[in-house]
């Protein structure tokens, strides 16, 4: 199974780079993992948050397979602890999903079309964190999940 | 009205004190803020889990002062959306306290004597993070509720 964390925005700022990437090598030692940047179209600034939403959901679309599982990063979205985030990827893995995309979406949030294909709608908090925190604690927290579907110390320490 | 964020363990750690200084920097601009790093006892590995926590409770309830609002972070705690979080420093401010005190505890949480003096018991998240990224995400959310009280654009952008 392989894992992959979608973000439309800019590259990872200074300050969240370094863990980003090393939660995210770490994670490589359970499941392939990796990043894909999406980044706003060239004139986002002349277009409306509806017209954004649309053209970012354009290319998120057509980057998805048919058989992803797709998981929208959202507040609204259901609170998981981190074991039952542990759970919920030991339940994919036996149901055989092949890749778990993990979607963190644009200034505005996503399209309709990119929610209504989502398998799963999660939020880290109540918090409303910035894109570049949150894609720190993602990769943090799907490593951390690894480590508890091991039972090692990680979780505990 | 005075802000301090106490941790007890090591110093912040290389991939989250860029970010943890910049928030504390740009919160400086609203309260004066700063960290107090209180080191476990020299001889922690000798030392129970309980002997442990009695140990740091000694250092943290010796720095307290009797006016301090103490605000520990736990997982079992309250959790709060960050306009909340807003409208509690709001609330804190119109009552006159001196000091906001954000505790975050060692490695096995904290002594009772120290969770019975605490004011409030806030939960980030029913996630659990590592403590470095919990400092972060402490600085960040203290600075964004600064910026909803004023009304400023960080919390919408």
């Amino acid at each position: 199974m392989k894992m992959q964390f979608w973000s439309v925005g800019k590259v990872h700022e200074a300050y969240a780079k370094t863990g980003i990437e090393e939660f995210t090598k770490r994670l490589n030692n359970y499941f392939p993992a990796d990043w894909l940047i999406i980044n706003p179209p060239k004139n986002a600034g002349t277009l409306s948050e509806a017209e954004l939403k649309k053209a970012e959901a354009v290319t998120i679309l057509s980057q998805l397979q048919k058989d992803d599982h797709l998981v929208l990063l959202d507040e609204r979205g259901k609170n998981l602890s981190s074991p039952e985030l542990a759970q919920w990827i030991q339940q994919r893995a036996n149901t055989g999903t092949k890749r778990i995309i993990f979607l963190i979406g644009g200034a505005f949030g996503v399209d309709e079309r990119v929610s209504q294909r989502a398998d799963m709608v999660w939020s880290l908090s109540r918090l409303v964190f910035p894109h570049m925190l949150v894609r720190l604690i993602l990769a943090e927290q799907v490593y951390r999940a690894c480590t508890i579907l091991r039972n090692e110390k990680y979780h505990h320490s």
